[in-house]
């Protein structure tokens, strides 16, 4: 693992920010991850944009421009050996008097964390991962926007730790009107009668970039797609199920709760879209250049 | 300022911590305030048992026992020249494998921030402040209970900065049934009819220390009090109206978004309460031992 710090690239034990840092304080930070392949880093455009996005959405002003952090980021992937890592990338409001009021800080801290990238097995791929819905409510659009990416994920990590006490790989969050969110770090979808269903951003969630390119890559491939609300009993009568993430991809779930998906292994029409999308990433890496 | 990381005391510029740590990744980590009045810690078993009752209800083992963190308080306090100050108590859930699941991490880091307390111009309490009610609703307690006073303070940021926009001190949020719950740093207080009414906990709010004494005290004096859910319109129509917290004690309000309450003076029952709770302080002090 290596770290970059405001352009310096530090280990794993030296890479240390100051506690009066507002990402350390109050999460008055955002970010952003993506994946390297073959040590190019999957879709970066995309995820920059949806980093200053996420700044725009909580008022935060960016002393480092789009192409600053790009240049970063490739340093801190050039510096290092890894070619199949994830990469997580942090901006901070940065260092000010201790206040909530956020004009006491005048300059941000960037934080990129390079890692090799925890492999997911082939099994879940085969063979699908159980999911719960979890009892915590996704946050309100009202309160803090889940279109933020920012430091505050309390909330999910939250979501997630009633999953591990479950056994469960990941948990879907519900908003106040009962409807299906996101999970915790993905994207959830169903196949009902061929058709492939996600909820809409409307619902409360954060605009996922595999969910984005998906929903481009089903139409292009004359798959039936919609966005729809969906309540858990959707999720649990489902032909099939899938969650979607940079890091994951389109990754099959056989259990929500109790109940049996697809029984028990990935759905063809799953199967059809993982390798849809596949063939997208071998596309995207002929094309990428820095 | 002095700050104390797990034992070691440091001063500013070298007080820093892993960029790792699930306080900065994730906002994972609780805290509390309390300031010093000579010297000594102001209820400072209070705000430890809510520190203890924060980190509870986040579901993080504590690895720091209540007696060993109020001796690093000591140890920070004894360090320090300053005698009216503020310490802020902050322990995060540490380090860990980059993951949203918390049992990843085995042990807290303790963080103790001890600063000069920054002044409350007299001016305020003659004249009062001018609070705005904020467009941001406050955290669900079904999705982040504002009773876990955390590192995710993003809601509580977005809130102060619509008080700064409009030049105000303070910002106070609605619940999404549009009842008021507290301002950002504060609760928040209303008299009608000399009878003094504060939101309950119901409402969603986090159980101010200064509140509870206050409640106390109120009762004890035979004053007419009551824990009842305000509209808006409540605090505009207000006879007086007030913030209390640990650092500002009663605090008088005067205006509320564009509504001069008291006639732009601190009210008589507001005058009463603040020096009956100077009154408190100086019984405290008196009977104060670490």
């Amino acid at each position: 693992m290596i770290i970059n710090i405001n352009g310096e690239i530090l280990d794993k034990d030296s890479a240390k920010i100051s506690v009066l840092d507002r990402g350390f304080l109050f999460g008055d930070s955002v970010y952003d991850v993506t994946n390297t392949i073959e040590g190019l880093p999957f879709l970066l455009d995309d995820h920059l944009n949806r980093l200053v996005n996420s700044a725009f959405l909580m008022g935060m002003e960016m002393t480092y421009s789009i192409d600053e952090i790009k240049e970063q980021v490739k340093k801190t992937v050039q510096s290092s050996d890894i070619k199949e890592g994830n990469i997580r990338i942090i901006l901070t409001r940065g260092v000010g008097e201790i206040s909530l009021d956020p004009n006491v800080s005048q300059k941000n801290n960037l934080v990129i964390i390079y890692r090799e990238r925890p492999v997911i097995p082939d099994e879940y791929y085969e063979r699908g991962v159980p999911i719960i819905i979890a009892g915590v409510q996704r946050n309100s659009k009202k309160s803090v926007d889940p279109n933020i990416k920012s430091g505050n994920y309390l909330n999910n990590v939250l979501a997630m730790a009633e999953a591990k006490k479950f056994g469960a790989y990941e948990a879907v969050m519900l908003n106040q009107a009962g409807c299906v969110t996101e999970a915790t770090t993905s994207n959830i979808w169903i196949v009902k009668n061929n058709t492939f269903i996600t909820p809409p951003l409307q619902a409360g969630l954060l605009e996922g970039i595999t969910r984005k390119h998906l929903l481009e890559l089903a139409q292009k491939h004359g798959l039936a797609v919609q966005q729809s609300n969906l309540v858990p009993a959707d999720l649990k009568n489902a032909d099939e199920c899938f969650l979607t993430s940079t890091s994951r991809m389109v990754l099959p779930v056989t259990q929500v709760d109790e109940f049996v998906i697809s029984e028990g292994r990935i759905g063809p029409n799953t199967l059809k879209l993982l390798n849809k999308y596949r063939e997208f990433v071998q596309e995207w890496k002929k094309s990428f250049h820095w």
